[in-house]
């Protein structure tokens, strides 16, 4: 079994998952080696990225069948593939792993980022990459509210419906914001950590941190919405291009 | 009359200046300020960038006939403008200027800045910003072939055919490289402001450092292309989509 690790800008695709009349990273992905190995492929993703979402370091396997003949050198492989993919996905390495290794299943954490430009103006460099919000953010509150999120807690009230978990607890090791100058402008990143994630759940956590920001919530409503589960305690759900998978930790995978 | 500074990601566009059959962002711009003032309106920009290529800090002035009697404040144009531009265009701010002023000749100097990837592998966010060069690139060698480009020299063997100019010297006040951490990979960045510049010229220096770098070329070839003036003896006509307008220098002007 192969195990890849791509990039990709999402702003052209329906998500990572497979689906009808969209066109989605993984069919990409799978038409690919498809066209390498000529046989039926199914790639399985350590996240399944929403429509617009943008990942620097997503992990996906594959196995081809024992009896297949053609054999590609693994260091070959990302070149193999790069060259019949589009260019807004990038694959950067390919390793052996074990039979029936899916990557969703051994993650024990991903970290994702969402970028918020807060500035009066809108960047023509980062529209696809970003969330402009040209109101002043009352950052103090919004850590405030960030510091909330980490433990273990159920997270229903930042869970769109859809999602097929069993469970809503879930557990987030690290959640923080950060500044860094973009040009002439500042970019604030909420960098968040977490052993798995809820449908949309980054999405709704910022969109509620944002709201914080703009004083519409309060950091104790983060606390009730964590207490009550009550989606509606929550703030709205952040637009896609803001998002990015940073990293995906894999038990028993050392990376290459 | 009236000077706007504008930020434009061009990569949809087909340069600044007005064309037949194909959209350009002073086109955009003209379009939109009619929308406004209800009469025909052409804008002068600072710099003529090419298609594809980007713009941090464009300037362009326009007037309106006396008459007019659709009064904007400036403060507020801007944000009227950007209503009416696509997202990959924004106003950043208007100022009064003297009747007649023309950006283009005002510029004391421009500066530009153009990104090169030297990475084994694309970004699949930085192929609409950056050159990709996956060889290994001298540095040493492409700083000292920096360095002499600066001071005043005909410029002819930098400059495609095409330019409508009247001599092909041009000073170049500073030239340098600059490796910044992008994500896990460096990006090289080429910064040159000089007093004035020819058709193409950033993106022909750039070929002839990355020329450099590769070792097709060595620093003294473009001492050489300097003195005689040969298109030939320097490096190809580097990507449009490295290359940013990034500031102008405007005589006798206050910035906003």
């Amino acid at each position: 079994m192969i195990l890849l690790t791509l990039s990709y800008d999402g702003t052209a695709y329906s998500g990572w998952q497979r689906q009808n009349n969209a066109i989605t990273v993984s069919e990409l992905l799978e038409t690919a080696l498809e066209g390498i190995y000529h046989e039926p492929i199914t790639v399985k993703g350590a996240s399944r990225t929403d429509a617009g979402v943008h990942a620097y370091d997503q992990k996906a396997s594959f196995s081809i069948s024992a009896n297949n003949g053609i054999k590609i050198p693994l260091a070959k492989l990302p070149e193999v593939l790069n060259a019949k993919l589009p260019s807004d996905i990038v694959i950067i390495s390919a390793q052996e792993v074990p039979e029936g290794f899916n990557p969703r299943f051994s993650a024990i954490s991903k970290t994702y980022e969402y970028n918020i430009l807060n500035a009066p103006l809108n960047d023509p460099f980062l529209k696809r990459l970003a969330w402009h919000i040209p109101q002043t953010l009352d950052i103090d509150a919004m850590n405030k509210a960030c510091e909330l999120f980490i433990g273990t807690h159920d997270f229903a009230a930042f869970c769109a419906s859809g999602g097929s978990q069993l469970t809503t607890e879930r557990t987030i090791n690290s959640a923080f914001l950060k500044q860094t100058p973009f040009r002439t402008q500042n970019l604030l990143t909420f960098t968040v950590n977490g052993n798995a994630f809820l449908y949309n759940m980054v999405r709704i956590m910022t969109g509620t941190l944002v709201y914080v920001g703009l004083g519409k919530l309060l950091p104790d409503d983060v606390t009730r919405a964590l207490e009550t589960g009550n989606r509606r305690l929550a703030g709205k759900t952040a637009p896609p291009q803001g998002l990015a998978l940073v990293s995906v930790n894999l038990r028993g995978i050392n990376y290459v």
